[in-house]
């Protein structure tokens, strides 16, 4: 089965995509391509609910280093079970930005463990996603949540290129403007299509 | 023996740069320096033609992907074989640019068996490059041709990086500019007499 | 116990920063966090002059290839070994440039001996670091050299990546810029606090 990792910073839409996608129908075919999405966030978040670790969502920022890392890699090793039978879109993150810095959102045991075989990139332009990010709506431009989001970007396109160079999967970059969320939904659909036709058939 | 990774997208002239320096001559020498180079392209295209998979050139983008990167291993193990006996040149690709995205040229396990001791990017202006593409030989830019441009060498620079890091080999940028082919020629040509240099006789 | 890797190319001040952070007292504190610094390239010529490989710490640059990686091995070994008792800093270079290009300093095997808890990257602007480089204190911009230098930072900061996704790390940039070393050291010290306080204690 296919697995593909789509990763977005917080307002540049990539869960918002893969739902418009999963939306679209084959034109002229009633059903849509059999794809399931995942958060890898939710996963985590369940996974640690399971054990015990954590009373809600919060709780899980506020694990120890070791132990959220051992939670990546329980929900990793959920989420690898699940692709054995279905399609999976995993939902998630490039890189997260921490006031440790930028910590990979898959680190080379997950990447072994998932063996994804496509990575997206949802990206928007710096001006963008800063506007999706402010809540009071004023139409100011902010230029240091600006360039602090540009140096997120190059730091994502820098690591996926590790993450391919490490799995053999390609990077598409698919980018999601204001206004036309449409047309990357599309370029997300299409992909799905060309990846679930290459799979051979069970 | 010595094995140098050339890389450079289309435009760039990576061939034409490796062939300008194969034919330079040591100064008060004779003799150039004994170094062979192989299209990785070429090499993967005799291999599907050697196993009957595919009936001409083209035939190897039609094959499924699994097939293609069957081929490609066989073709990284016929090369490293290679690589026992001479100094040798791969002339390749750093990411190649698909439908699904960029796609590693040396994924890990190629890179693994293969063992480079140097990287080259053969780069030149995004300018450059779509003015080289074009064959209408028109004068009028194309600015979204250039982007396109500069995001692939963006993305073959963070990729050269994790190879580096994978193999501990240097990447060194040469810059093949209009006008100055011989620079860049002369520049490579260097980097194969030191290289050359520093291997321990047998 | 912590091992953080901070690099900075030459120019940027990571030593400075280090020094400057470590003499810092915590606020209402009067000891300081316990935090040993060593640099790598002081590590490995100690490491060539126990062995009996050079007489002086120029005879590093002039050891063949071969015995160099062994020395860096040697002396990632001895660091290692350092941090199993007590907090380290290890203070070197992410890429180094040099004639055959951009070197990792941290390559695979290195990484995989040492497995640092975190990256710093110091960084400064092109123009400050040219103009820190500048021996002779001529006020004339350099934009070569700006130029030069803002190639290096890309290639530091994708390979940052690399380490980040083979250790699970993360990568902090720390900005060192004209007039603002207090900050920076203020910085790199709420770090090390961080840091430490989430390490189980033994």
């Amino acid at each position: 089965m296919v697995l593909i990792v789509v990763t977005g910073m917080p307002g540049a839409g990539s869960s918002t995509v893969i739902e418009e996608a999963l939306n679209l129908k084959l034109k002229g075919r009633e059903e849509s391509i059999v794809f399931k999405s995942v958060n890898y966030g939710d996963v985590m978040y369940e996974t640690a609910l399971e054990n015990g670790l954590v009373a809600n969502r919060d709780g899980v920022r506020t694990l120890s280093g070791e132990k959220q890392r051992e939670i990546q890699m329980r929900a990793c090793k959920n989420i690898s079970k699940m692709s054995e039978n279905m399609n999976l879109i995993v939902d998630t993150h490039c890189t997260i930005k921490m006031p440790l810095g930028y910590l990979p959102g898959l680190p080379e045991p997950v990447l072994r463990e998932l063996k994804p075989d496509q990575f997206v990139l949802i990206e928007a332009t710096a001006e963008e996603i800063a506007a999706r990010r402010q809540k009071d709506k004023t139409r100011e431009r902010d230029a240091e949540a600006e360039s602090s989001i540009e140096e997120h970007q190059f730091m994502n396109r820098a690591m996926s290129m590790a993450y391919a160079c490490l799995t053999g999967a390609a990077v598409k970059i698919i980018e999601n403007h204001d206004g036309a969320l449409d047309k990357a939904a599309e370029a997300f659909f299409v992909l799905m299509n060309r990846l679930s036709e290459s799979e051979p058939k069970p």
